[in-house]
């Protein structure tokens, strides 16, 4: 495709995501189509000849569009929103039309630079703990996913924990523990798993019934009666809004006894941690000071699109100790020098997308002011929606709801709830999911869309009401 | 940003990327910036208030460009290319605007069925055996990297050879073994260590001197005294165009050894393997229908822009047996049915993004034809630059070259092999890197930019030989 051909067609497809945010709410929510649909409408065998563009963008809406779910649309409350903006797209395409590799300093010294430098932007936008920021020991990255962060994590764990030689020798099984609550996202028994400790080696931390917290007393007996029995207290994760319900461990206390038992902790703020962008949202941070490394999701709530997480480490040197390999066709001068951040060390991956730049867009378009407003103003929605809730005998809030996921139940039971869940998503009009809490099912409301507006949420509660 | 002024500055940022296109010949290939350079021309905080999207790409101009190594540079030869190209771009752009998850089936059925039905396709493409396609036991997925489908296939490995014990168990360490040849990736030792083996586990595979492909009597006899000593050999991985040299290790020989010693083999032709888009390299595919799992990535030579790793298994019963995890918010209906394919159980994330898109891009803009003729170019330069190297009496070549790589050094020795490069890096005119070769430094010469064209080989090849 020549440059002007790009040119043209690069214009079609800039009016075609346009028109799409326009004629968001024209489509159901929920995918209507069933398994194999999609596959049947589209030729068995690829082109011999090349196609022109057009045919793509017209399949696209033919084909595509009613086998998408749509994560943008302002009545889209499930899982966690995935929310993109303009300025994160088009920092996005420019991080494709660039094609850049930041695997190396040396391989394009700007896409190290740059994003070392808006992880300590993001530092300061939601006060981190002065520890995370790149001047002094630690330092931040980017990671695909939280669970990615997870998983670089507790391998930095393994390697402090086991003096290096992990990297040589392995894991021994049953040698090592990690402990988190039972509400914690499965993200950390996929990371034990993947780094070979096995399921076995998670112990779940109970939680207290009323805020969905785990125990501080009950992490200090898990870890106690390990030592006792020579198991080694490798990794703790504590959870600032859980994916089921938005739970919010105690940081401090963790951190109290993970240090004590010189466990490494974790803090994993995927969706909430964003808010403290907001300083009456500050609260969240509260004993991060104490972590040993935090992650939170600029691309679940703060107007980035997938893929961005922003991970910090206290100290990066466990982290390189677990991830370094210097293979020769690697070798520059740069990195010789000790003076450059190499990120291929800080991650699973070697290549390496130029994700910076949408970060770098969103911070920029939007400036610290426009990312408090993003924030409360969906705290503000939610907290209205709670208490149409709160005030409708039928139903009832099951968890704390501080930030802007929801959390509720039909007092009639399971099966009441979940029937209510199954209407509302084939009816096309909001899409939400469900979690278990205390042994009972909940529905979860978690606004996130920048499209969303008030009348969406009374529209939702009309719905839901009805 | 609302939907018209993404419009407005959408059509500035596509006309930025075509103008680089255009201008790309303009820019030194390497970027001449010193550590720290990128950073002191950025503010040291972020913004209060939101700014005019004009600044930031006046600042990408004046300050990011100037730390930017050109990957899309006509005269990028180093590493492997990571070449981009306009369906491309576009195909990641419109995934950046639908902002879709496909994580679950349910949570978006295009992105999953388009995800499958592409990979079917490039299967077709590079005539690959059958039992990789979605139509059996097998089939493919997008992984980011080679790094990352050479974890998941280990992992997927250690739970065949353990029975699933691992998942729950973990790795014990010393029990299992991993082949792979000296001129292997650096991939392979950290997925060990990743998955808790240690980089003790990793047995080299001595090369032949004269092809540089790993010999199968060595992998034999290292699985023969491993099995003699207990040790269970797990995994195999065979390399189809290695980093440094492009040294092809013999597939069917190492699959015969694998499946005997009950060891799962992977095959990674991370650069090399789309070259079979064009019949006369499938030669690159002989053995694989005793492979285990397969990746290629149309990231590196097939115009995909990164990230797009491909990866296929010929029965994903283990992978999903390694990866699995459904907490119940992630509980649903077509999961539940059995029909279905989740993605998020065959990779590390649980995330995901529209990845295909860009690739149904490439295919259909391009066609079966558009491929082949892009392959074939780059092979055609390549032979005629190595005929050049081969007719100077100064030079030699260091290992065969029948795709785009050529590798080569001066006779007079390593230092004036490696003065050479840095001086013609250091020009701006071309970039090249280097790699050891039986102990002594060779060059590597990679061709992948669709921009690259006959005199760009011949003006590198005149700054070399001046």
């Amino acid at each position: 495709m020549t440059p002007e051909e790009f040119r043209r067609y690069g214009h079609e497809v800039i009016d075609w995501i346009a028109d799409y945010q326009e004629r968001l709410e024209s489509f159901p929510v929920l995918s209507q189509v069933a398994p194999g649909d999609v596959r049947a409408a589209l030729p068995p065998d690829p082109p011999e000849r090349g196609e022109p563009f057009e045919e793509l963008l017209s399949d696209l809406d033919e084909l595509i569009l009613p086998g998408i779910t749509h994560w943008q649309h302002p009545a889209f409350f499930a899982y966690f929103p995935a929310n993109a903006s303009g300025p994160a797209i088009l920092g996005d395409l420019l991080a494709s039309g660039l094609g850049v590799q930041g695997m190396l300093w040396a391989t394009s010294p700007a896409a190290t630079e740059l994003e070392t430098h808006v992880l300590d932007w993001l530092a300061t936008l939601l006060d981190l703990p002065a520890r995370f920021r790149s001047d002094g020991p630690g330092g931040g990255v980017i990671q695909h996913t939280a669970s990615d962060a997870a998983l670089v994590a507790l391998l930095a764990a393994l390697h402090r924990a086991s003096g290096g030689r992990t990297e040589h020798e392995g894991v021994a099984a049953g040698r090592y523990a990690v402990y988190t609550s039972g509400q914690t996202h499965s993200s950390v028994e996929k990371a034990c798993r993947i780094a070979g400790l096995g399921a076995d080696a998670l112990r779940k931390v109970d939680v207290d019934p009323q805020t969905l917290a785990a125990r501080p007393e009950h992490l200090r007996a898990l870890i106690d009666a390990d030592r006792a029995a020579g198991i080694v207290p490798a990794f703790v994760v504590a959870s600032v809004g859980a994916t089921g319900t938005g739970a919010v461990d105690p940081v401090r206390e963790f951190a109290a006894i993970a240090r004590a038992a010189g466990a490494w902790l974790h803090v994993d703020a995927a969706w909430a941690g964003v808010a403290a962008v907001a300083p009456e949202f500050r609260w969240l941070n509260d004993g991060l000071e104490g972590a040993d490394s935090y992650a939170t999701n600029p691309h679940k709530w703060l107007l980035t699109n997938f893929d961005c997480d922003a991970f910090w480490v206290a100290d990066r040197t466990a982290l390189l100790g677990a991830l370094s390999i210097l293979p020769e066709f690697l070798r520059n001068a740069a990195t010789e020098s000790g003076t450059v951040i190499d990120y291929r060390d800080w991650h699973v991956p070697l290549g390496r997308r130029f994700r910076a730049l949408k970060l770098w867009a969103v911070i920029r378009w939007y400036g610290a002011e426009g990312l408090r407003a993003h924030i409360r103003q969906h705290v503000a929605l939610a907290q209205e929606f709670a208490a149409w809730v709160a005030g409708d005998d039928r139903f009832e809030l099951v968890a704390p709801h501080p930030l802007s996921l929801v959390t509720f139940r039909l007092r009639a039971g399971d099966d009441e709830t979940l029937g209510l869940m199954h209407r509302v998503n084939a009816s096309g009009e909001l899409y939400l999911t469900h979690t278990q809490v205390g042994g009972r099912t909940a529905l979860r409301l978690a606004i996130g869309s920048p499209w969303t507006q008030r009348r969406h949420i009374e529209a939702a509660w009309q719905a839901l009401s009805r």
